[in-house]
């Protein structure tokens, strides 16, 4: 029986953030025990709504490198790679978009809302619409048995199998694989200005890099609940961020109870909250800003273990696209 | 200076006929002593229209072959090479279309009237909007100077030229070649039942390989004058397929002009006129056959030329890939 394989990963858009270790780094550091697992830097997806910024996606893919291994990504149980060095990833997408029509592109979700909040309207890039078709390329490139998402990104895996079924189908036999999704426990977490989206452009997120005074200052910062304003105040910890920190971080769960409680029936003030909070993300992120800054002392290294990752998996997803070529007759020269 | 290169090609959905010889293999054959000539079956842009037929697609593959020896084309003049073994084409086509909108890709005149001809409506392939930037990855990715198209294809360069001028800009070097049209003097040939396309479902074709006894059969079936019933009756030769023909493949125009016009004043008969298109087509069409057959019987030679043809093509294509992926900044690996 084929070992259960994960593939997930990244867009090298900026560095990563704290939001991206409890949404998905965390998840990733337990599953490389347990799964083969693939981390995909996806340059490629990252064009699709940055094709004028190519210097930007291309200046994240180290940065991202050293994030995972801060994280705690271990290269002997998990493979790093790049999309962009991936040949078999575009060729499939070309031949899934044969199989998929655009008015089936359009109803997706995932992209309708994307289209929306981005604002393309008229100008929505093709390469931004038919990206689910090349996402299907990248999981079933890898044989992904199970694909972290969040409840957002489900209909991607929808679009996945149907290709898959599709494919399957047309030639007769069971090529591809169909996935599952591993659905986070946890939500997205807010931006430290109690913002739903933690981003770059916002400057509300935590990045894993983050220094010790900067950390302090931004936890500091935080946005709480803005009715409290006296420590003998009863307080709200519904939509209070330091309060959604420290139920994502902190490993005490009963003292995280024990402080919601007195801060709900008064007399505990934020700064206090705010000072164990700091002390549990300095914690966190120390050991993690030494192994990023260790990481990127060593640009060559890096990229070294990048490109070997990136090695294995261009044997793997050509085997998969020499499968389908094979299956659809196109193997003229054996 | 760059030498001036031509990209041409067809796609592998049935054996050429005498149509694509005026069309466009005579001006190959003559082409080939004064470019450099690359012919490409365009076998994954054929699945975009014939997405869930891969077989029919994949058996054409050497009979075109065959069509081009039979044609004239020269293998020590003509580099042969196959779309789904350059893999640098969807990669090209990956990054080409976060550059074009979905909106231009909607306005493309000849995509669709493709799409009103073949009924797609709400059924249209993802494949098929896009492939007009597929065909732009093609023409680059070779460094095409010039593409022989019909009046009709006009859009697909002007589409391939807008994505040259767009990334070059973008990345502020000429990377990217822009390419001009050879028009072909020659309007389509129409099928031997005077309809205006020639179509293997219409069965109105007469192929490059057809026997001598059946090529006869079809000339003497030809679409002619409805009107014109008695010898002695004057016939009309506009719109008359034995005259379409004869201006086509007759090499005597003076000739042809005087059966024209003795047509016109009656007293020439049909039979007459396709005896004399008959001898012109056999002798045409009488070491074409010949050539086909020998490159048929020795099936793998014919896919050996093949090959090396996409290895030349695939070493070409590879880097301009390189110098794409360079002046985006997505060559981490050197």
């Amino acid at each position: 029986m084929q070992q259960a394989t994960i593939l997930t990963g990244d867009r090298p858009t900026g560095p990563l953030h704290i939001g991206h270790y409890v949404g998905s780094l965390r998840q990733r550091v337990e599953a490389q025990h347990h799964y083969r697992q693939f981390v995909m830097i996806a340059d490629q997806q990252a064009l699709t709504d940055n094709g004028h910024q190519p210097e930007k996606v291309a200046g994240n893919v180290l940065e991202v490198m050293a994030d995972y291994l801060a994280a705690g990504l271990d290269p002997s149980l998990t493979t790093f790679c790049l999309q962009s060095a991936l040949p078999a990833l575009p060729e499939l997408t070309a031949y899934y978009l044969n199989l998929v029509s655009v008015a089936r592109l359009e109803r997706n979700p995932t992209v309708k809302a994307e289209i929306q909040q981005k604002g393309f309207a008229r100008s929505l890039p093709a390469g931004f619409l038919t990206y689910p078709v090349s996402q299907a390329a990248d999981i079933t490139a890898f044989r992904a048995s199970h694909v972290p998402v969040g409840e957002d990104q489900l209909p991607m895996l929808e679009q996945t199998n149907e290709i898959v079924r599709r494919f399957n189908s047309l030639v007769g036999q069971p090529v591809l694989t169909e996935c599952q999704p591993i659905l986070g426990a946890q939500g997205r977490l807010p931006g430290i200005d109690g913002q739903a989206k933690m981003s770059k452009s916002l400057g509300n997120t935590i990045t894993l890099g983050m220094e010790a005074d900067a950390l302090r200052q931004a936890v500091f910062a935080m946005y709480t609940d803005p009715h409290h304003l006296r420590v003998s105040d009863p307080g709200r910890v519904e939509g209070n961020t330091v309060f959604t920190y420290l139920d994502a971080f902190h490993p005490d769960h009963a003292l995280v109870a024990e402080l919601k409680a007195h801060y709900q029936r008064g007399g505990l003030g934020d700064t206090r909250c705010k000072q164990i909070l700091n002390d549990c993300l300095q914690t966190l992120l120390a050991p993690m800003r030494a192994r990023r800054q260790a990481a990127l002392a060593e640009r060559g290294e890096l990229l070294a273990l990048l490109r070997r990752g990136s090695e294995q998996a261009r044997e793997l997803t050509g085997s998969v696209l020499g499968d389908v070529k094979r299956a659809m007759g196109l193997d003229y020269f054996g």
